[in-house]
C-alpha cells in the first residue's frame, strides 16, 4: 500500500536498535483518514471473504479494526483482553501469549459466545513481528467453531519470522506494508 | 441518548453486585453502528467547540474514538497508555490514576508533542464512574499547553460521584446515557 509505505518513510521514527516508531500516526496518536484508507485497502484484499466479523487485540489494533469493520458492512469488532477483565462475561476463550517487545508472557481471552458456528472471521492488527500475539488469536478462533478467513496487518516486520510461519500455516496473511530491512535508520520495504 | 438507554436495556446485563455488563456491544464486542451513533451524538454535544484531538484511553475507548473522531471531520485521536510502552517515545505526560474495578493503581502516559497550544481537545471514554481516569487525562492535558474542550462519555453511573465531582470542576460533561440507579437487577436512568 503505497500512502502507508510512504507515511512510513515520512513519519516513521527509526530509533536505537533499529526500532521502528509509529505513534505520530498509527498507534498511540491514530490519523483516522489513513486508517480509513487503510481499512478500504483491506476490504480490496478480503473483499470475497464474506466477512462478518473482525478480530482483533487491545489496545493498538483496536482503533483500526473499527475503522476497517465500516467497509465490511459495519460488521461486530471483538478485541481480545491481555487479561481476564471484568468486562469478560461468560465462558472464556484463551491462549498464552509471549511477548518479545515487553519481554514478558500474557493472555488473550475472547468471549466464547462472540465466536459462533458460521462466522468468518478476519483478524486485524497494527505489527506482525515474531506473531506470538495473531498466534494466539488464531488459536482462539481455532477453538471456536468460527472460521479464520484471514489475518490483515498493517506493517509486517519481514526480517523476523511471523510473518513466513504463518504462510507456511496456509493463513491468508495480508500485510499492507513489509519491511524487509531496517538499517542504519533506513527502511527497506519488500516489493 | 434513547437507542443506547434501549440497547442498554435490551442487551445489557445486570450481575452480582448489581454491576453492568455491556460486552456485548461497547466494550469487548463492538457494535459498529451503534459507534457510529454515538459519534453522530457527540459530534451534536460539542459541535461548536473546534474540536481539532480527541483524547482516550486503552483499551475501551479506543474504537469509541476513533468512529467518533469521524465525525469531527477526522481529527487525530490520541490514546493514553496505561504503562510506559515502548510505543511511546519522546518526553511524556504523566498521570497515577486508582482504578476501583481493577483494585489496583496504574499510570495514564501521552507523549507531550501531541498536546499542543491551540489544541481544543475532546476526552471520550466509554465509562464513568469513580472519575479516576479521566482526572488523570485532565490532569495530562492541563499539564500540556492544549484546551480540553469538554468530556465525552457513553454511560455514567450516576450513583458514583465521579461524575458530580467533573461537573463541579466546571468541566463540560456529556454522557449518553446517566444511570442513577440498578437495583435488584433494574436498571433506572436519569430524565
Amino acid at each position: 500500500m503505497e500512502l502507508l509505505k510512504q507515511r512510513i518513510l515520512k513519519d516513521g521514527k527509526v530509533k536505537e536498535g533499529n526500532i521502528l516508531k509509529t505513534d505520530s500516526f498509527l498507534n498511540h496518536c491514530m490519523d483516522i483518514t489513513l486508517l480509513q484508507e487503510i481499512g478500504k485497502e483491506f476490504k480490496r484484499r478480503f473483499a470475497d471473504c464474506n466477512v462478518n466479523k473482525i478480530l482483533t487485540i487491545e489496545a493498538s489494533g483496536i482503533g483500526i479494526a473499527a475503522i476497517t469493520a465500516q467497509y465490511f458492512g459495519n460488521v461486530d469488532v471483538i478485541f481480545a483482553k491481555k487479561s481476564q477483565s471484568k468486562n469478560l462475561d461468560g465462558e472464556i476463550l484463551t491462549a498464552p501469549v509471549i511477548s518479545y517487545t515487553r519481554g514478558r508472557k500474557f493472555e488473550v481471552n475472547v468471549a466464547k459466545r462472540f465466536l459462533n458456528e458460521g462466522d468468518n472471521v478476519l483478524i486485524i492488527d497494527d505489527f506482525l513481528a515474531h506473531g506470538q500475539a495473531l498466534q494466539g488469536l488464531i488459536k482462539i478462533v481455532n477453538d471456536s467453531p468460527a472460521n479464520i478467513v484471514g489475518c490483515g496487518i498493517v506493517i509486517e516486520k519481514g526480517f523476523q519470522s511471523g510473518g513466513e510461519i504463518l504462510r507456511n500455516q496456509g493463513i491468508n496473511l495480508q500485510s499492507l506494508a513489509i519491511i524487509d530491512s531496517i538499517e542504519n535508520g533506513e527502511i527497506k520495504f519488500r516489493d
